[in-house]
Formats: C-alpha cells, sequence, structure tokens
C-alpha cells in the first residue's frame, strides 16, 4: 500500500484551474487549455493516478522540445459515410481524441455510428474520457490507441507494441455505465514503477528480461527487458493478448497513416523517435454504435440495468469482495475523491511546484 | 500430443458434401445446408477441429429436440443507419450469421460500415468465418458470440459467461490476413476435454473447482467448476479477460434481445435452458468497417503487408519459434488440409457413421 502521508488532497476545481493556466501559459489557446486540463483531471477523480496531472511536466518538455503543438491545425484528411480519418498536426492527443470523437458523434442520429482515425498525434490520456463522451448520445462508446513499445509479441523479446488500452463505455439506466478501460498487457508500466520505487519484486507474468526469461524484478523493464502482453504466457494465453494489443496498433496505427509496431515515438522528451518512420506521429482509434439502431435504447438501458444488477449478485469467491462490474471502481473513486480532494504524491507536487515557478504564475493550496 | 493412429484423413470436399446431405435430411433447404456444411468443413480446413463436424451430431439432436429450426423465416426487426438487428427464429448460426453479416456487407458502400445483432439463435461455428466475409470486400470485419454459460466473472465462482469469442479480421495485399479468433477464457473447452481424454493435468490458470480453487484436473469442469477468464487470476489480470468477455456479453446478448450471462441456452441437448429467460435463443454480433473511409485500400494493404512483415521479423525468444501473426497457423492449416485432407478423431468418424445410418444415406471414403 502507498503510504498516506506521502500524499497531499487537492480540490478537483482548484487543480483544474491551475493545470489549465500551465496548458495556457504553454502556449495553447484557452479553450484547447481548458479541455486538456479536463481530461487529466478526469483521469485523477477516477483514481488512474497515472494519466493525471502526473502527466503533466512530461507534457511540458514534449513541448519545450516541439513534438507537441500546442496551436495545431488540425485537418481531416478523409470523412467518408461513417468514417473520417485526422491528421492532428502533432496536437496532444487529450486534444484531437475529443475533436476526432465530436466528428464520430456527429454522425450517430443520421448514419448510427461513427470512427474516425488520428495520425500525428500524441498521448490521450486515459481512453475511457474518450469513449464516455457516447454515453450521454444513448451510444456505446469506443476507444483505443498505441504507445510507446514496451511490450514483446507472444514468442518474442523485442518491443515491438505498447501497453495499448482498449475502452469500451456502454450505458444503463439506474446502474452506472459499463467501461472497460484495459491496457492490453498485463500490468500497466506504473505498477512496476511503484514496485521498483518500494524495492518490491512484481508476480512472475508480468515482465521478461532482456534474454526473455520471466523475471520478478521490476528494474528488469529499465534494462531492456519487455511488458508482457495479457496473458503472460503459453499456457496463460499469452497469443491473446498479442492478439488484442495487435488489434489496437493496426486500427491506431496502420489505419491512420500514424507510425505502429517499434517505431511508434516514445513518450518521454529523452528519447528521439527511431529513424525511417512508415507514419506520423502516434495514433489513435475512437467511435461510437447509436444503440437505437438495434433496439429501442431504454429497453436497452433496462436490460443492461439487469445484466449489471445479475452480475453483482453473483456468487463471490469471498464474500467480502463481491463481483464487480468494469468501471465501478473508477465510478466509486470519482465520487470519493470530487468530495475528499485529489491526492497528489508529494513527488507530482515538487514537480508542479517548479512548474509553476518557471512560468511565474502559483501553485494552489492543499484542501 | 494426439496419436496418430486415433485419425483418418477424408477429402474437404467430400465432407463437404456429406454433411450437406445431413443437414438436407434433417429438414434444411438445399442452400442452407450448404452453407452449413461450408461453415463447418472452413473449421475443420482451418484446424479449429473443436467447431468442424465434430459439432454435427450435437447439432442433429438440437434439430430433433425442436432447439434448432432447420426452416426458419429470419425477420430483421430493425434496420436504421449502419445498425440492424434480426430475429433468427431459431435458426442455426450457421445460417444466421452469414445473413447479419450479409446485410451489414451490403452497407459498406454508401455508408463505410454495417454492424448486425441476432437474437434467437444458436451456435455459429467460428467467428472466423463470419468476420473473414469481410475480407473481399476491402474490409475490415468483426464478429462475437455469446455461449453457454462455463466461466465465472473475476471474483466469482458462478458460471455466468461462455467462452465468448471475438474476431476481427483485416486484409493485406501480399501476406495473408491478419485474422484474431479467440475466446475470452484462458483456455477453451476442447482443450480440457482432450486433457481429460488422455488423463493428463491442465495447466493452473484455466480452471477453478466449485469453491473457487484453482485446480489442474481437467475433470472439475464437469463437477461445477468454472473456467477462469482471460489472464486467470488477479495478478494475470482476470478483470481484463472478464471485461472482455461481458463485451462480447452485452454485444451479443444485451444488445440483441438474445439471452446472456447465466442464461444463455446451453449448447448440448440433454440441458434445458434455465426459467425466466430475458431474451431469446443466444445472440452474436457481426459487422464491418470499409477501410477506404480512412485510407485508400491499396495504401492500407501495403502498411499490412509492412506490419506483418516487421512482425514476422521481429527478435524471436528461441530462434525455432519465430513470431507468427494471428491467423497465420491457421492459414497454413488449411493448405495443408486442402492437400492432405482432414483428419478426423475414430470416435467422431463412428458418430458420423450412425448419422449416416440413421438418415439413410452413406458415409463417404477416408482419403
Amino acid at each position: 500500500m502507498e503510504i498516506a502521508n506521502e500524499y497531499r488532497h487537492f480540490d478537483a476545481n482548484e487543480l483544474n484551474d491551475f493545470v489549465s493556466r500551465i496548458f495556457c501559459e504553454k502556449g495553447f489557446g484557452k479553450s484547447d487549455a481548458l479541455l486538456c486540463s479536463q481530461v487529466l483531471i478526469a483521469a485523477d477523480l477516477r483514481g488512474i493516478d497515472s494519466h493525471g496531472v502526473a502527466r503533466l511536466s512530461g507534457y511540458c518538455r514534449l513541448i519545450d522540445i516541439g513534438r507537441i503543438n500546442p496551436k495545431p491545425n488540425i485537418k481531416v484528411l478523409r470523412n467518408k459515410g461513417i468514417n473520417c480519418s485526422i491528421d492532428a498536426d502533432a496536437a496532444i492527443g487529450l486534444v484531437s481524441a475529443p475533436f476526432a470523437m465530436d466528428i464520430a458523434l456527429d454522425k450517430l442520429e443520421i448514419m448510427g455510428g461513427g470512427f474516425t482515425t488520428i495520425c500525428n498525434s500524441n498521448h490521450f490520456g486515459i481512453a475511457a474520457y474518450h469513449a464516455m463522451k457516447a454515453l450521454s448520445f444513448d451510444a456505446i462508446g469506443f476507444s483505443m490507441t498505441n504507445a510507446s513499445p514496451l511490450v514483446s509479441p507472444a514468442r518474442g523479446k523485442e518491443r515491438m507494441l505498447g501497453t495499448n488500452p482498449i475502452c469500451l463505455a456502454v450505458p444503463a439506466n439506474l446502474q452506472i455505465p459499463f467501461v472497460l478501460d484495459m491496457a492490453t498487457s498485463t500490468a500497466a508500466n506504473g505498477k512496476l514503477e511503484i514496485a521498483s520505487r518500494k524495492k518490491q519484486e512484481i508476480p512472475l507474468g508480468w515482465l521478461m528480461d532482456q534474454n526473455g526469461h520471466a523475471s520478478v524484478n521490476p528494474n528488469e523493464l529499465k534494462n531492456k527487458g519487455n511488458l508482457l502482453p495479457l496473458g503472460s504466457d503459453k499456457d496463460g494465453g499469452v497469443h491473446k493478448g498479442y492478439g488484442l494489443s495487435a488489434w489496437v496498433d493496426i486500427f491506431s496505427g496502420v489505419l491512420s497513416g500514424a507510425n505502429y509496431g517499434p517505431w511508434v515515438p516514445p513518450f518521454v522528451s529523452f528519447l528521439n523517435p527511431i529513424a525511417n518512420q512508415p507514419g506520423k506521429g502516434l495514433g489513435h482509434f475512437v467511435g461510437a454504435w447509436a444503440i437505437d439502431g438495434f433496439m429501442e435504447p431504454k429497453t436497452f438501458k433496462a436490460r443492461m440495468d439487469h445484466w449489471i444488477k445479475r452480475f453483482k449478485e453473483s456468487t463471490p469467491i469471498d464474500t467480502h469482495e463481491p463481483v464487480i462490474i468494469p468501471g465501478e471502481l473508477e465510478h466509486n473513486q470519482q465520487i470519493n475523491r470530487l468530495k475528499n480532494g485529489i491526492p497528489l504524491h508529494t513527488e507530482v507536487i515538487a514537480d508542479l511546484k517548479v512548474l509553476a515557478k518557471s512560468l511565474k504564475t502559483t501553485f494552489i493550496h492543499e484542501k
């Protein structure tokens, strides 16, 4: 467990205000800056701390070296029926993915669905933010992104894939929405960083060393090791996790005109993209299906309520740990953090204070 | 390994002819009978023996007790934009899923995509057959189905989900297509049956007994045990496999008007569907995205060739086991079996001979 006194709590609205000021200072237009802060705060509220304001200083460094364009001129490359592709002009994904999702959502009423690929983009925050935009349209939202290569394919020991998340958001009526937002690797990078900081071993199945041997040492990732696809090994069905991750790479990278596989640019400013790139930046895929092409939305949402209720009531292994629904923990965390504030690690706070000082703005007070 | 002399080889065309005769004898129209045999032979050719002609006698028993309707009147329930839902009138999925996919494919040219839900259906064979129909349309095909409950959710020990497969088929140019066709459980039922027959232990992570304890005894499944979702346990990311399986159940069952979760009807004739069903039969979801709404198909397929080539050339752990692409083993098996025949287990042959005799037709000769 994290040690409580390493954390301070901050009000979500105040933090949102601070983060948007930083993006403004970095050259973003006011509405883009607000959008970026909103996506990051959404991650912190949902408890996905690795994708929240902890990322801000990293983004700033990418802006500083010109890899993220604060004033992008996003262009529609192709737009036929339900499908569309856009070139994000090196925008941050926090801006380009909502732009792309809006194009898709605009098509729901007439065509019943919309899907947009994005190339020439950067990190897009939590996948759930984008897919969940569909919920208020009585639609099922979908989002994926490729990411810096850290994961080996089944049978391989070369970094060929990112943690490549898939998100699906499905509305219900009285129940909370079903929101599956999962990396296609067994474990996300953030879990290894925490274990590394605490000098703890990690479970077998998360990581292999550079020679392709399973390892419990989280530091092997920094030593040219690889994260493993969901399934971890042959008996565990690693070819399935590899296949899912490949799907994300094909939709986000190959189909969009972005880079794919080992060419996906690194998220960190101190590593340069490798040469002979087959595309532009990294890529995403977002979209939605309107429910009313299949079924009356009211009927569907009542059926989802029934589905959710039945699963939550199914027999648990341990009565203290009931069966839950994808997105339930995150939903509860959001209620908690809206009330009690967002906990930030002292290292993240120090980072944000340095950023504030360098941009001649003030950091906020603890809640 | 299987023992070679337990198998006899049969010519794919002759087997196809025999199987279609059986369906005709069971009351199917000629074209539906041919379609059914084609889907089953496609499974055998691709090496998915569990979903090929080995299923024929089971289907016949479901026809005999009236659960599969040999002369269905399939109805379109709703058809708006790219989306459609059909009631299969208790058709076998081997018939209803191609019917639904044709509706989806017809929409590609005008709208760039098409998706159809199917309720009141039965087992649909291999998911890949349906998704792969999109390949010749320069489209990406997608198919999923829910299935008899055998799998527990994360944290649970109750059978709430089927092995619920997801299939994605993506065309390339010179390379073979990318065809991911995966059960969302760690292992499919067929693997347990083989281990059981051979009195072998299975790897930890495939199965839990009725008390929720991991088990290496394949017979625990018949003793009220559960298959495990991909990821197998908490450290392995079982919540992800559960989430994927739930996705399949929601698209195939909740969205279609079919049954879902524990109410999905069993595939076997000796078990009755449970009472108070929330829908009709079991359900599928099929569809496709046209590539040219995103990118020139020629460009995309060249990029897929490049993607596939790069992955196949990536560094393997063991040089004798190169990295492969989803669908590659099945593609190679098809070439082999078209040439050398389809191997059928002597038990399956005995089953088919009984069927032939009861329907007053003749079985075919070995190749």
